[in-house]
């Protein structure tokens, strides 16, 4: 089934109505849901509603926060997210780096005491219009085991950089640091197929090619799979993506980190507030004039679009390239839904008394 | 053959004041050189002097750099390294940088003109004195594909990030952005033994185990070696470091960048300066009090260090347990360098009237 860009919005403003976000709340909310729709990151849109209002059902979202700096010096702030939405609480983190950017040349903000916020390089973009760079990271749910671990101690811990260009789209990259996004697990469990390696191990730690490994008591790996694939890489940018997010605003890191499924109860000796985030705004023009710089970047994008492909591929994609023509093509034809997705947002409604 | 720590610092020392180093440059530079014999990055310590001492020769590294601030705002500087060693040239910028943390909270540097700086992982240890989180990014010689691409366009280049903790040691993440450094290649190709899968590409663009895979016009290949394994992410973040190094300041970047050795010529039309580096500092307290932070970083490192291991592993390492232990030892047993450096070290001290 496929619905519309529109349709999907409305749905999703009158469902964080009936929780009670403040209108312009709803609206920021919706809009960063919907982006990942739009994108294909289908994992991080709409069908992940459901789940945070169960959140708020439980108490462990707070629909009408007081999001506020606590501690800033001219290039850094501190954000207390208050216990909202992600979807809410990034948008204003991410605006306060911009802010700070305008007038230092860059802004960093760490961010505690949020939820999830949905797709990391929607908030990383907010900084292209502006001319600067933007950077978002987040830490997760323990899903992920760090390289030689049994135990699950990180989650995905997306790293997202947004970066201007001039005649070309824009550079943005948006990757979770382990081979592969949870989401994709799911799809190979549904058609009943195995993972490739390097992407699960079981409950005893072996590598397993189980699509529902993770499932099963199992973790997703870092980037690089095993030791001799680099695996210690995507373990350490995990870990940097955690810390930068949790231990630098006094949010909950590693194994800390509250569940996003209500059904899972959050650690009861927290080690700080919520999840973390953490975002960077760098203006383009406090390193070297905007147009040069963006003159260049096109020059860059070029040269790697053009580059010869390897065997059996049609060209060498640039980060962005594929969420972007998705966009378009989605904005057009409609969202597809799969059918449990439907079902879902179709009770959701029926219970809140929104119609889907 | 192991030789101690002073005795290759002095060796180092002696070189570079034959080829008209200042004393105080000289001085630098071996320390960041020797760092990485100590530390186990073999390739890119003493065993690279020759090489450094060759692009002096043909005139492309200036051995008396007027390395200076071209471009600032309070949290942002742009270095022109002048041709200078980057061995020298990153110290400075560095320096730059936590200079710029302590008054605005963060510091960030973006560098051109400038050569190889040694490891990366020293200069962003530079900050952790300072109760500063460093960063140290660089671009390099193009070895790399990106997925889907037949043509090498990137570097190696490396993330390296340091984060200061309390009792326990700090966590130092220092990684190529590729599957494997092509040190590894070059060990296996002395060996005769071929390459796990996923580290190289053959000069046609297929997936190649041969050591020599790169060496005869294949490519290395990003973290995470195919698309189903993740490289697009490696890619994107051998791209980042790119952009930030160079095109941010005016470097040359992707295929674009200088080769290290001295007998293949930079291209005709370049696109920028030398190559480029990047780096930040970010003072801890710009966040939260640096003894809570340091804390909780402890509490982070000792939570992984005892997490439960996989079958047949000890325990889980924290990033940079590795190198500081091998510090430990070669710091106090001497530095292995294997018979074809000793030779290349006598006849370059026998060229320039150095005793090795």
């Amino acid at each position: 089934m496929t619905y519309s860009y529109e349709q999907l919005h409305a749905f999703t403003l009158g469902m964080l109505a009936k929780i009670g976000c403040p209108e312009d709340q709803a609206k920021t909310a919706a809009d960063v849901l919907l982006s990942a729709d739009l994108r294909g990151v289908d994992s991080h849109g709409v069908a992940r509603l459901s789940g945070y209002v169960r959140l708020w059902e439980k108490g462990r979202i707070n629909a009408t926060p007081n999001v506020r700096v606590v501690h800033e010096t001219p290039s850094t702030a501190v954000v207390d997210g208050d216990g909202g939405l992600g979807l809410v609480v990034a948008p204003y983190a991410m605006k306060v780096g911009i802010e700070k950017a305008k007038v230092a040349g860059t802004g960093w903000v760490s961010v505690k005491n949020s939820n999830h916020y949905g797709i990391a390089g929607y908030h990383a973009m907010q900084a292209l219009d502006h001319d600067m760079i933007g950077i978002s990271l987040t830490n997760a749910s323990p899903l992920v085991a760090p390289t030689f671990s049994q135990e699950r101690l990180l989650g995905t811990n997306p790293i997202a950089v947004a970066i201007p260009a001039k005649d070309q789209p824009p550079f943005v990259a948006d990757m979770a640091t382990t081979t592969a996004a949870n989401g994709k697990l799911e799809i190979l469990q549904r058609k009943g197929m195995d993972t490739p390696t390097g992407w699960v191990q079981d409950k005893d730690g072996n590598q397993t090619t189980s699509a529902s490994g993770v499932k099963d008591g199992g973790a997703l790996l870092p980037l690089g799979g095993d030791r001799e694939h680099g695996s210690h890489k995507g373990y350490a940018l995990g870990s940097i993506v955690d810390i930068f997010s949790a231990v630098l605003s006094g949010a909950n890191y590693g194994p800390w980190v509250p569940p996003f499924v209500a059904f899972l109860e959050p650690d009861p000796n927290p080690v700080g507030e919520g999840i973390g985030h953490f975002f960077g705004a760098m203006r383009v023009d406090a390193f070297r004039p905007a147009d040069e710089f963006k003159a260049h970047m096109d020059n860059w994008i070029t040269r790697f679009r053009t580059a010869k492909p390897t065997p059996g591929n049609k060209k060498v994609l640039i980060p962005g390239d594929p969420e972007r023509e998705l966009e378009a093509i989605r904005m057009k034809d409609g969202i597809p839904l799969l059918d449990p997705v439907v079902k879902d947002l179709t009770e959701l409604g029926a219970r809140f008394g929104v119609k889907f």
